[in-house]
């Protein structure tokens, strides 16, 4: 069934309008009587369809439906600013794997530079991105958009974290060191994790150096070298092996 | 290459028994001079074979093999036909995330049909996709693409692997009979496996039935829905999660 997110539902019914309203209408060619699901981001419904124009559609809520598919940790992706169209890429795919966020950063080595104007852009067209990827696959809530940060930066939201964890491809090659799941078994329902990855062409070892001293894990994500849009891909997935699949 | 967990290396020299023996004279009818893959899990070697009954196959060693990039056991990703370049996609990070092999397969729901022509050279453009990606993740080996089979066909290849597995997200819906974990608790070093994906529209309830019929383990992954380009990933993940990070 067709998902939507609302701002609101209003009492037993709930309205839709803009692209959602469009997208009813003409893309899906509904009528009165059909069926969708609609969430706030708190509540999910199974809702009826009343009056339906390019503009406007009006649904009646049929019954509230008990469901989470949310992860059980709150997962925020931290991404060195990568080149071309990867971040797309990385918020559609992680918002499927169930990231809570995405906070872009300009890395020493990320070799592009969002000016504000592009920057207000990019967010938009990356918050459009999350939206389709959650109702597609059936999210109740939609994942935050950030806007890009300095490193310095980075290193103080870390505060706001309780578990920051950065792939480092090094960290890879002495598999003796890597505790990805020493750091894994540790984390409990509810908890908020910052993890961090870096643009093409990876951190300097300054970068690394700062983020030790301020208490990052530094972890390495197996013995292939991954791309940096590969990466938090690898995380979302044994993250939800761990707690959703293995407790 | 097919791979074969064996006791010991006896100098040069290596003999293969029981299942394995079986498996190498009746399923895969292999003959004296085609080549294997063999591991005591410390040392993994390429081997011709020489002798072969259906109790007892004898091999000599011909190269030992350095493979620290590659998983421990050999995945070969079964991809009902997607729309678009997905399958470029999916090969391009299954090889990142160390797959063996790929096998594209027409299912009842596939919208795309390959014609013999169009097949030649799409197999050859994965190819190139699978060494360029294989190269830029430092792996000694490149996976091999198959020609697309039809369901038939994949339920009678999937004799020759160790172990069958199918995504399907109506499994993912009653976690507690999620049994992924308990699946890849499993695996041992060398072990072949085949991991199988629907397209879009996933599989008919028939095809189902028949993977059931046919031994294949039916597992969730996780409780949200993954696109079809996005299963063999999170798979791939826990399979390196698993046998390279957690062991």
């Amino acid at each position: 069934m067709q998902r939507y997110f609302v701002q609101a539902f209003d009492g037993d019914t709930v309205t839709l309008a803009g692209n959602d309203a469009r997208h009813i209408s003409r893309v899906m060619r509904m009528a009165a009587g059909d069926s969708i699901i609609c969430s706030d981001g708190s509540r999910t419904a199974r809702c009826k369809l009343q009056e339906i124009t390019n503009e406007k559609v009006s649904a009646n809520i049929v019954e509230w439906m008990h469901e989470s598919q949310e992860l059980p940790v709150s997962v925020t992706i931290a991404q060195g600013l990568p080149k071309a169209d990867k971040l797309d890429y990385i918020v559609q795919k992680g918002t499927e794997l169930g990231a809570a966020g995405f906070l872009p950063f300009a890395a020493e080595r990320s070799i592009v530079k969002w000016t504000k104007e592009k920057s207000e852009k990019r967010v938009a067209r990356l918050e459009k991105i999350a939206k389709e990827a959650a109702e597609q696959s059936h999210r109740q809530t939609i994942p935050s958009i950030y806007p890009p940060v300095t490193f310095d930066d980075l290193l103080q939201k870390g505060e706001q974290y309780q578990l920051k964890i950065v792939a480092y491809e090094e960290e890879a090659k002495n598999k003796e060191d890597n505790d990805l799941p020493n750091v894994l078994k540790t984390i409990s329902h509810g908890q908020s994790i910052l993890f961090v990855v870096g643009p093409e062409g990876g951190f300097s070892k300054e970068e690394i150096e700062q983020l030790k001293e301020h208490h990052f894990h530094i972890c390495g994500l197996g013995p292939r070298i991954l791309r940096t849009e590969t990466a938090s891909l690898y995380f979302l997935a044994v993250v939800s092996y761990e707690t959703e699949l293995m407790r």
